[in-house]
This record gives C-alpha cells, sequence and structure tokens, in this order.
C-alpha cells in the first residue's frame, strides 16, 4: 500500500526514524510537531508546524490534509514525569479527537502507539496482546483507554486501526535522562556511570527498528493491538556492561550504586508473534550493535 | 456545602430536575445547554448557550465561570442509538477536557454521570461499585473510560470527584421512545401498547429521585463510584402493567407482542448501600406513584 500518511510526533524519538521508513516504502510523508521541522530534517518530508492538544490547530490540519493514512506517535514524554503526568489525561482527548477527525476527513487506516504499561506486569511470563491488561501507572491508564475508545471509533467510522504496544527503546538521539542514553553519555564523557543492580529483565528494542516495525505495521492490514519488541528480555545489567564494554571505559560503571525502584517489575518481556508473523517484521539491529553504535554516536558529540 | 455550581446537560432529562434540586440546596446555579434556556426554564438559573464538543466554546465558558463545583450530565442520548453510536467517542475527549479546563480554572468539586453499562451484565448479584467493570456496549466502553482517565486526573489536579452510575430511570418529560414513556403515551391517547415479555428486571429510579440523589452526592465529600439506584430490581412486565392500571386501560397491554432482545440481561440491579449509608441519599418517590403521576403527566398532554 501507500497513501498519504500523516505523522505526529514527528520529531520525536521514534517519529525521526518513523518518516524515513515510511518515505522509503513510497508514502508522502506530511509531518506534524509543535515547532514544525526540527533542525536536519529531510527534505522528503513535508512539515506542519500544529498543536494537537489545541483542537482548532489540530482540526484545520487534519481537515485540510485529507491524509489516507495516520501514525499517531504524540504524546506527552517528558522522562520521569509522563508516568504520572497530569498531561496524560489532555493527550486521551487529542488522541481520540485526532482519529475522528481523520476518520472524518476521509482517513482508511491508522496507527498508534500504544504501550507495554497497558499490560498487568505482575504476570510473570512474555506478554502476548490478549494479557490482562491492568495498568499500574496513569500513563498506562491513558493510553488503554485511549486503545478503547479509538477501536470502538474505528469500527463505526469504517476505518482499521492498528495499536503498536512499545516497549523499551533506545538509540541515537535519546533524550540523556533516560537509562541508555545517559549511561552512554556519561562513560564516552569520562564520567563515572552509577545505575542500579540491574536485576530486573526489560525487552529493549532500537529505535530504528521500532520506526520499521510502526512502518510496517502501518502499511500492513493487521488491526487491533501488535506488540512492538525485540522479544528477548535481558537483564539491565548486561545492558549497561555492553555499553561500557563498547566504550572502553568499564571501569566508570558503578552497578548497584543506586537503589532499585520499588515495585519495579523483575521481568517486562513481549511475546513478538503477531509481529512477526502477522506483520512479517523482523528487527535488523542486534542489541550488541545497537549499544556499540549508540556509544559511538555519544562519542561523536562528546565534549 | 455550597458555591456556584455548572450544570451541562442542564435542559436534559436528569438536569432539568438537577438545577432545582441543587438551587434548593442553596448553590449558584449555572446551566449550560447547546441552546441556552429552553421554554419554562427556572429563573433562579443563570443559562449559557455552549457546545461542549466544541473546545473552544467549552473552554471559553469554564475559563470563565469559575465554578467552584460541576455536574456533569451532558452525553450523547439519542433513544436507542446512544448504545453504539460513534457519537459516544466524542463525549469522551469533551468530557476529559471539560474536567481538565474546569480544574484549571479553579474547581474543586465535581461529579459526573455514569453508568450501570459500564458493569459486567452477566453478573447474577446485585451490582455494588467494585463488582467487575466489563461494558459490553460502546457507550459503556466510552463511559468506563471516561471514568479511568478523571479519577487519574482529579487525583493529579487535586480535585474531588464522585462518579454516579445510572441505572434505570423514568419520569415526566422522558424521550417518548424510551420504554416507560412510550408505553404511558400509547395508554393515555387510547393507542394498543405492544411490549415483550418483560421478564427481564431492571432497577428503576424516578427522575426527580436521580436528579436529587445527584445534588446530594455532589454535595457530599464521597469520591469515586456511587450507584444512582432504587436498590429494586423489578421485572418489566411488573412496570407496563402497573402504567396500564394506573391508565385505567389494562385492555391495551400487549404484553409478549414484542420480541425480546437477544443477549437482554434477565436481571440488572443496583446496590445502592454507599448511595444510602455514605451519601445519605433516600429515594421519596416510590414505584408505584412515581408510575401514576407519570401517566398523569402524559394524560394532561394527551390530544
Amino acid at each position: 500500500m501507500s497513501g498519504r500518511v500523516l505523522v505526529t510526533g514527528a520529531s520525536g524519538f521514534v517519529g525521526r526514524r518513523a518518516i524515513d521508513a515510511l518515505a522509503a516504502r513510497g508514502y508522502e510523508v506530511h509531518a506534524v510537531a509543535r515547532g514544525g521541522a526540527p533542525d536536519g530534517a529531510p527534505d522528503a518530508v513535508r512539515w506542519h508546524a500544529a498543536d494537537l492538544l489545541d483542537a482548532r490547530s489540530r482540526g484545520e490540519l487534519v481537515g485540510s490534509l485529507h491524509a489516507s493514512h495516520l501514525l499517531h506517535l504524540a504524546w506527552y514524554a517528558e522522562p520521569g514525569a509522563f508516568w504520572a503526568a497530569r498531561e496524560n489525561a489532555a493527550w486521551v482527548a487529542a488522541s481520540v479527537g485526532l482519529l475522528d477527525e481523520f476518520a472524518a476527513a476521509g482517513g482508511t487506516r491508522a496507527t498508534i502507539a500504544g504501550t507495554c504499561a497497558e499490560y498487568d506486569w505482575t504476570a510473570p511470563g512474555p506478554l502476548a496482546e490478549d494479557a490482562p491488561l491492568v495498568p499500574a501507572t496513569f500513563y498506562g491508564i491513558c493510553k488503554d483507554a485511549t486503545r478503547r475508545v479509538a477501536e470502538g471509533l474505528a469500527e463505526r467510522a469504517g476505518l482499521s486501526l492498528a495499536w503498536g504496544r512499545i516497549f523499551f527503546l533506545y538509540g541515537p538521539r535519546e533524550d540523556p535522562r533516560r537509562l541508555v542514553a545517559s549511561v552512554a553519555r556519561a562513560l564516552v564523557a569520562g564520567e563515572r556511570a552509577p545505575t542500579s543492580a540491574g536485576r530486573q529483565r526489560r525487552d529493549f528494542l532500537h529505535v530504528d527498528d521500532a520506526a520499521g516495525a510502526f512502518a510496517a505495521l502501518l502499511d500492513s492490514d493487521v488491526a487491533g493491538a501488535v506488540n512492538v519488541a525485540s522479544g528477548e528480555a535481558v537483564a539491565v545489567r548486561r545492558v549497561v556492561e555492553t555499553l561500557a564494554q563498547a566504550a572502553g571505559r568499564p571501569e566508570l560503571l558503578d552497578v548497584g550504586a543506586l537503589a532499585e525502584r520499588p515495585g519495579d517489575p523483575p521481568q517486562i518481556a513481549a511475546d513478538i508473534a503477531r509481529l512477526r508473523d502477522e506483520v512479517g517484521f523482523e528487527a535488523r539491529v542486534t542489541l550488541a550493535d545497537g549499544l556499540a553504535s549508540t556509544v559511538d554516536w555519544w562519542g561523536a558529540r562528546a565534549p
């Protein structure tokens, strides 16, 4: 398939790479960001400046663009704060409004970013899409509520809708307040990198693969929730040790210096059968390569 | 307590009576309806014309009114259609936006109309507020999603929030396409009134009591979900037979002439302990009296 796609959150971590992946698939890509085109944005993409939280600004863009496809990645994403922030509520309203307006303007296929935080994290095994949904955070509650409404809305509006549940991401351009980026940045700067004991296991996916997975998902006719993950949960300790090795500075790593977060689940693992078998997507970046290239990216920017 | 209350859906079935109940409790009542004041609206209430689905219209009203209290009753309510209508999604966005704006404008206490359709209707016993929430309809899904988001939003905004789950209502001014009104109207007009076998049991509450319960709930500091119901589930057959007796036209009633709706639950019964014991509200209108006065009301309007 191809068509005219509107990408929200296009200047964000996943969005910047997703617009490339969609352009490579032949889509006419329209990117929306509050500030319009960021520095170094690719020419192949048309940028629109709009505030999706402002119903009028959003409605004018969506109503005039007549996109056939929608990739909705935008959400409140301030590191740390986003889990509990009040802003999540406004993004429920904006996301439901966006989907409604997109359908009314003739849209036919949409994909929205969900989260592993919709699942019950006390469940032990790899989480398949039909695992119990018991979000423990307000972020998870708001994404879950958006999906419930969006699925019924799509059915009534004759819209095909997929919902990509993101697990844990890393890669170049990640916010330096997040785990992998903070450790990589410290290591290449020759600073001590304190971490928790890192026994908790998480599913990490490189941002390029996350962007590729969203492009593939949007470009498919798969409906409903699909995990966007690698399918392999690794101990956080292994991730930071791999970063330290890649940086050649294992002595800077101080594993166990930080306390574990109370209530942090021991494992958050994804079942990726739907992504692999129904969407037909396979990740290309191994964890070792991805972490090494992330260290290189920070190294090229070190002071 | 008292203060300045904004009532949405104020020209609707419950809203028209709720504004009286709030005025009687000493509130400065501001009513909002798309068309402004309806005919015969009480003078004690200030009416505002605004479209709550229009974010700008809504924001201007809420931002300038600085109400301390909010009673949000408005929703898409077209009889029959509302269960499955696409419009439910827009009301999720409008309701979350409204609550957010109300809090931002200094509001401190809100009550929103929920529904028994949030519950799992396959559960046999009377439904207490902590019964499983498995909405079977898009209306129920959208109300349930709104509550999930609203509760977290209220917590973050320092707002006290109650959620009144309405069961089945009846009384004067009900839409004549709904059960009790349609039968009462037919009977007083001397027309045949065909109904289903009416074995299904439902909790019916007079609209004056529903309005009184919402006023009492808003005026309390009870937080979370509270059933707004009579606590007594009666067979629909008994309801229509009582109407026929009150109208003195039992021969017009044709029980069993209409097919039962497939999947219609045999019983939807409310546990009203929270409303009675925590809010301290007691219904005043018995079912027999309420149905008789409803017949009288239609009789006064018969052609």
